[in-house]
C-alpha cells in the first residue's frame, strides 16, 4: 500500500467506478523509464497484472498499441498468444480496450516516418501494419482508433517535402477509410497532434492543424481528433480552448489526459499535476460544457501519461490512481463552481452567457444591421471607456476558490 | 540617406521593383514605438509621405486598416478628406492597395474582442465597422480583405464559453460573405492566426486552427488564410510547415512576412531578421514550391513588421528596404539551391522527390497491398538499423551553404 | 462593491492586514490599460485615491517609480507638490513606502537602455536620475532601492558590446553604492532581472544572472535581487526554485509576485492566476523555507501586476483583493500541507529531510570518503533497479490536494 | 565518401586542423540513435575507431564520460583494457583528450541525483565516481573536467529543499576542489547549465545560475562554466549574451556548440543548424571580442551534438564535419564583417564603441557627476524624440549580409 493510498481521506465521489469510464494505454504504466538520458528503473510490466491492477483501482479501460502487446517482429503465434493473454484477463476483469492504436515510431524502419517517409516502401510497410491493427482493434472491440504521427516530420527545412506530405497522409487516411468502411466495423479514428519530440518538427502540429487536414479526406466524418493536454501545452497553447474547437467542430472523439508544466519536452505527468487551473477549466468543459449545461464529451476519459522514472511499482500504481482521484475532485469542484449563486451573478456580469446569443436578431439580415442606427450611428463606443467593466478577475477569483475548495 | 543605402553594393536582382509584388502595412512604417513599457519615439507618419517613400523605395502595394487613415470616430468629412489624400498619392506614385483590414483591437470598446465579446452591442458594432471598411477595400480595388482577430480571446478560462465564441465568429464570417457576394467584388477574406498578445489566448492561434474554422462556414471558399511569420513562431511552430499546409489546403490568399526571435512578445523584426534558415525555406517554398517547381504563391510579399522603437525616420526607411533586401537574398539563394547538381543528388539520396510518388501503385486497392507480400511479410524493415540512412545532416548543410553564398 | 467582495464567504484569516507586509506598486492599480495594440480603457489614477483604497483594503505599503508620482520632466515645484500629496496622503492612512525605483524605460531618451546605453550622455543622465531617486527614496522611508533594466539589452546581436555593458553596469552600481554609503542611509539594492520584452534580450535576465552579476560589484553584500514570478516563468524557469537560489546566496531582497501562463509576453496576472501548484510551493518556501521551518523572507509581499484591461475600476480593487486573498489562502494551504502528519511521512519517504544532512560524515575528508568500501567497492548500485522508488507522485499528490483544500 | 565531402567546394580557410583545436565528445558521434520514443537505428562505434575519424577529418580532441569508454560497473581489468585502447589511438593519431567528464545520469542508482540525490547513500557514490573520474583525466591529461549535473534537479515542488541541494552540491565541489588542489594537477571544473531534461527542473538552469553557484564555494577561482548552445536556448535566451557574461566574470573555461530551433526537447544538432544569425555572433564574439578585438577565448571548440537519429555511418561523420565547416564558415564570415568600412561605420554611427568609454569622466566622483549641470539640468532629453536613432537595423542588415556572403 502506498503512501497515497494509506493516506487518502475517504472524500465522496472521488473513488473511481468504470462508470466514471477512466482508461490507460498500456505503455504508460508498462513504462520502464528509460528516457534520453538513462535507461530503465523498472522491469517490464506484464499485460495481465496491468489489467488486473487497473481494474483493482477502478478504472473502465486499457488501451494498447501492437508493439505493446507482442514485440515487434512476433510470429503469429506468439502475437496470438499474447492477444489471448489480454482477451482472457479482460473477461476476467471486466475491462474494455476502447481505443486501439498503432507503433510507427519506435523501430528504426521508421525513422523518417509512417505514412509520409520519404521511402515508400517504409510507407506500404507503415499501411500494412495499421491494417493488421485494424483487425486486431476490431478483435478487441474497440470503438476508436487512434493514429499518432510522432515520427512523421522533419529536423530539416529541405529534407521534406511538405505538401507531398500531406497528400500523402491524406492518400493513407483515405485507404484506412475505405478499408473500415468495408469491413462495416463502425470503428473511428482519431488523429492524435504534436508539435514536436522526437522529430524537430511533426506534422500536425496542434489539434488546429490535425482538424483543417481532416476535412481535406474521403471520409471526414469517419475521422476525429485525440486531443493531448501537454501536447497542446507544448506550444503554448490552452488546452481547454483546442479542445472547445474540437467540440464546436464536433470532433472530440477521444481525449489523452495528463500533465505538462510549460513549453519543454514532453512530460507526460498526472493530470493535473501541470497546469491545475487548465485542468479545472477542461474537467469543467468536459462535464458542463454541452448546450444545455452537461457533458460535452461522453467517451472514455484516457491518460496518456508516464509514472516518473523516480518511481518504482508503488509507485507506478500511486500516480494511476491519482489521475483519475484528480478528475474525480476537478469534477466536483467544477460542480460546485457552475451550482454557485455568486458564480452565477459573476458569469451574468461578465455578460459569458450573452455570448449565446445570436448578434443578429431572428431573421435579420446585413440590410437589417446597416439600418440599425443603434448599432453603430448611435451607439457609444466611449462609454466603454472607464466604465462597463467585465468583471473577469473577479470571476477568475471565484473559479480559482473553487478550484482550492475555499468556498 | 541612410548607412545602409549608402554602403549596399549593387547585386544584381536585389533592387525591388513593382513586379515583385512587395507591399507594407501603412501601420508598419508608422509605427510610432509606442510599446508596454514607453511611449512614442518617432512622430506620427503622413499617409501621402508613406506612399511616396515606399513607391521610391519600390514597393507596389500599401495595405491598411481604416483607423491608420483616419481617427477612430472621425466625421465623414474627415475621413472621406484623407481617403481623398490616400487616392491622390496612390495615382501619382503608381501604388496599389491590394488589401484592406480593420481595426477591431485599438479602442477600449473592443476591450473584450469584437465579433466574440461578451457584450452583444459590441459585437453588433463591430460587425458595421466591418461592414463599412469592406465597401473601402472595394473602392480602393483591394483583393483580399484580412480579419486579425486580436482581441477575440481570453485571459481566464471562465470568462469566455469558448464554443459559443466560435457561433458568433461564424455568424459574423456569414454574414460578411453574404455581403460580399451580394456586392459581387469578389473581394476574399483571410483570417490571420495569432496565438496570443494582446490577449492571454486568443481564438484561432494558429494557421490550423484558423483553416479547420473556415471549414464550419457557409462559404468557405471565400475565406483563406493570412499567416504571419512571427505569430506562428510564437507558438514555436515551424513557419514554413503552416504556409505548407495551408497551400495544401488551397488556402494561402495573403501572407505576412516579418522575423521573431523565438517564443516571446511578438516582435515585428525585418523580415529574415528572425530565424533566417526558416526564412530561406519559406522562400524557396513560395517561389519553387509548385507542383512543377514554379512559384506556389502569386500574391503579394506583404511586410507586417516594426521599424525597432530605437530607429528615428532614417531607420524606418532603411528597415523597410531591409525587408524587401533580405527577400531578394533569399530568393536569389534558393533558385541557386534547385539549380545546384549537387543539392539534387543529395535530395535524390534523401528519397526527398520520392514523396511525390504516391503510396499505392495506380489502381491499387488495399486488397492488393494486402496481397503484396514484398510489402510486408517479405519486406526487411531491420535492413533499416546501421543502414539505409537518410542523409538529412548532409543535404540540410548545403542549404546554409547555399544561403550563406558559400557554394 | 465588486462582486467578489459581495460574495467573498468570510474565511479565517484571509482578510489582509498590515501585519501580512503587502505592498503595490502605485503603477499596478494605476495601469489605464494601454497595451502594444490598444489604447487606455481607464482614466488615470490619483495617488491619494491609490493609498486611500490600499489602506482600505489592508494592503501596509505603497511603491513607486518617480514618474509614477510627478511626469517625466516635471519642475522642482510640481515634484514637490505631487510628494507632499502623497507623503500626507501616508500619513493619514498609515501606509509606508516600503521601495522605491527609477523609471529608466519609458522615455525615448532611454531607448537603448539607461545606464548601458550606447549613448554616453545618456548614461550620465540616467545616472543622475537615480541619484535624484534615491534622495527621495530616503526622504519617504524606503529601505529597498529595486532597479529594473528593462532597455538595458538588444534586439540585434551586432547593436550592443555585451562585456562592455556589464563594464557600465558595474560602474553605475558602484558609484550608486558609493553614494548610498555615504549619505549612510542603510538603503539596499535590488535588482528585478527579465528576459525580454520591451528588449528583445535584456542583459541580467534571470534570477541567476543578476545574482552572478552582483559578485563582480565593489560592494556586493549592498545588491541583492527583487525576481519576479512572471519574469522567471517567460523563460520557462521554475519560480520557486529561483527563489530557492536567491535565498541560498542571502540576496533575496525583495519579491515581485504576480501571475503567468507560460512563456509568452509579460502578463502581470493576479498572484496565484497563473501557475497555481507553483505558487503554492513559492509561499510554503517564503514561508516555511527557514532553516528551521520558519519564514525564509520576512521582507514585503509585493504585488507587481496588472489589472486586465478589460476591467474598470471596481475590477481594478477586485484584482487588487484578489491578490492578497490568494496568498493568504495559499498560506493556509502549506501551513496545513507542512502540519499533515502523512505529509510527514511522504516526506520522509521521500527522503527529503535527508538532503539536510550532509554527505560527508563530521569531519571526513576526501581520504576517509575514498576510504569507506561501503561508498563504493561494496555499494550495491543496482539495488535502484526496481525497487527504491522516491515516492515523489504520492508526495506532490498529497500537495496538489493540500492546495485544493481536499484534505 | 558522403554527399556532402564529394560535393563540398574547396574553399580556402574552412578545412578544420588541429591548430582549430575542435574536439568532440565521444558520445555524440557515438550516439546511437535511441530516444525517448524509439530505440537505436545504429550500432555502437568503438572508440578506436571514433579516434581515428576525427583526426582524419581535422579535429584536435575527444573528450568522453567515463561510461562512454567502459560500461558502468566494469571491473578494473575491462576499465584498464579500454583506456588502454584508447591511449594507443590517441598517440596513433595526434589526437588530445582536452576535458573528462562524469557520468551520473544514465543509471537508475541516478535517477534522483548525483551530488543532489535526497538519498546520501548515492550521494557518496556519486562522489567516489566522480574522484575516481578525476583521477582519469589527469592520466588522460585533460586540462577541463566538466560537470553536468542533468539529474540534480526535480518534477515536483515538494520534492527537493532546493536550499538544502545547494549546500550539498557545494559541499561536493568543495570536496572535489580539495583533491584536485592536493593532486596539483591544475585541473579546472566546468559547470555545465541546463534548463529541464531530463528532470523536469533542473538546478543551475542557466549560465547565470551556475555563475551564481560559483561564487558561493570555497576555492571559485577553480571553477567556470561549459555553456551549451541549445542548454541556454532551451530557456529562450541569447546565447552570445551568456557567453558574453561568462567572459565578462572570467568563466568561460569550456563551450559545447551545437544547434537548437527554439524553446523544445534538447535537439543537439550540428552548430550553426538552429539559430544561424546567433550563431555568426557567438563566433564573431568568441574570435573577435577580446579587449583588442582579438581572441575572447582561446580553449576547444567542443561539439555536444547528436548525429540525427535519421543517419547511418555515413551521415554521422558527414554531420561531424559540417560542425567543423560551420564554425570556419561563420569564422570567415565574422572576419570579413569585423573588416568592412561599412560595418566599421556602421557600429560608430550606432554608438557600438562608444559603450567601450566609461561613463564616468577619469576621477570623476557622484560629487561631480551632480554638479554637472549638462548631465542633467540642462541636458535636452527631448531631442531623442524622432532623432537621434540609433541605426541598430542597418548595423543588422550587414551583419545579416556577411553572413550571406552577399557583401
Amino acid at each position: 500500500m502506498t503512501v497515497l493510498e494509506s493516506s487518502a481521506p475517504v472524500l465522496e465521489g472521488v473513488t473511481p467506478t468504470p462508470a466514471d469510464k477512466f482508461s490507460f494505454g498500456l505503455w504508460t504504466v508498462g513504462w520502464t523509464g528509460s528516457d534520453p538520458f538513462g535507461v530503465a528503473t523498472r522491469p517490464s510490466l506484464d499485460v495481465v497484472e496491468a489489467v488486473e491492477r487497473l481494474a483493482e483501482l477502478g478504472a473502465y479501460g486499457l488501451t494498447l498499441h501492437d508493439d505493446d502487446l507482442f514485440a515487434f517482429g512476433s510470429s503469429d503465434a506468439e502475437r496470438r498468444r499474447m492477444i489471448g493473454r489480454l482477451t482472457t484477463a479482460l473477461s476476467a476483469s471486466g475491462l474494455v480496450v476502447p481505443m486501439v492504436t498503432t507503433n510507427l515510431f519506435t523501430q528504426p524502419v521508421f525513422k523518417d516516418g509512417g505514412f509520409t517517409s520519404n521511402d515508400r516502401d517504409v510507407r506500404r510497410f507503415a499501411l500494412r501494419k495499421v491494417l493488421r491493427n485494424i483487425d486486431l482493434a476490431s478483435e478487441l472491440g474497440a470503438e476508436t482508433f487512434v493514429l499518432w504521427g510522432g515520427r512523421e516530420g522533419s529536423e530539416y527545412d529541405s529534407a521534406k517535402d511538405v505538401q507531398a506530405a500531406f497528400e500523402r497522409y491524406r492518400e493513407a487516411m483515405d485507404l484506412l477509410c475505405q478499408y473500415v468502411i468495408d469491413q462495416g466495423s463502425g470503428l473511428r479514428f482519431a488523429i492524435e497532434p504534436k508539435p514536436n519530440e522526437p522529430r524537430g518538427d511533426i506534422l500536425l502540429p496542434t489539434v488546429g492543424h490535425a482538424l483543417a487536414f481532416i476535412d481535406t479526406l474521403a471520409h471526414p466524418e469517419m475521422v476525429g481528433v485525440n486531443p493531448e493536454t501537454g501536447h497542446e501545452q507544448m506550444s503554448g497553447l490552452n488546452f481547454m480552448h483546442g479542445i472547445a474547437q474540437a467540440l464546436y467542430s464536433g470532433k472530440l472523439f477521444h481525449i489523452d489526459l495528463n500533465g505538462q508544466r510549460g513549453i519543454k519536452f514532453d512530460q507526460d505527468l498526472v493530470f493535473g499535476h501541470g497546469d491545475l487551473a487548465n485542468a479545472f477549466a477542461l474537467v469543467d468543459l468536459l462535464e458542463h460544457g454541452g448546450p444545455n449545461g452537461g457533458p460535452a464529451y461522453d467517451g472514455p476519459r484516457h491518460f496518456d501519461y508516464k509514472p516518473s522514472r523516480t518511481e518504482d511499482a508503488s509507485g507506478v500504481w500511486a500516480s494511476a490512481s491519482a489521475n483519475m482521484r484528480m478528475y474525480l475532485l476537478l469534477r466536483q469542484r467544477a460542480a460546485a463552481f457552475r451550482a454557485d449563486p455568486a458564480v452565477q451573478e459573476a458569469l451574468r456580469a461578465a455578460k459569458v452567457p450573452e455570448l449565446r446569443q445570436p448578434t443578429l436578431n431572428e431573421g435579420e439580415t446585413y440590410a437589417d444591421l446597416l439600418a440599425d442606427r443603434t448599432a453603430y450611428e448611435e451607439f457609444d463606443a466611449d462609454a466603454y471607456f472607464g466604465e462597463r467593466g467585465c468583471g473577469f478577475v473577479a470571476l477568475n477569483q471565484l473559479a480559482i476558490e473553487h478550484l482550492m475548495g475555499a468556498r
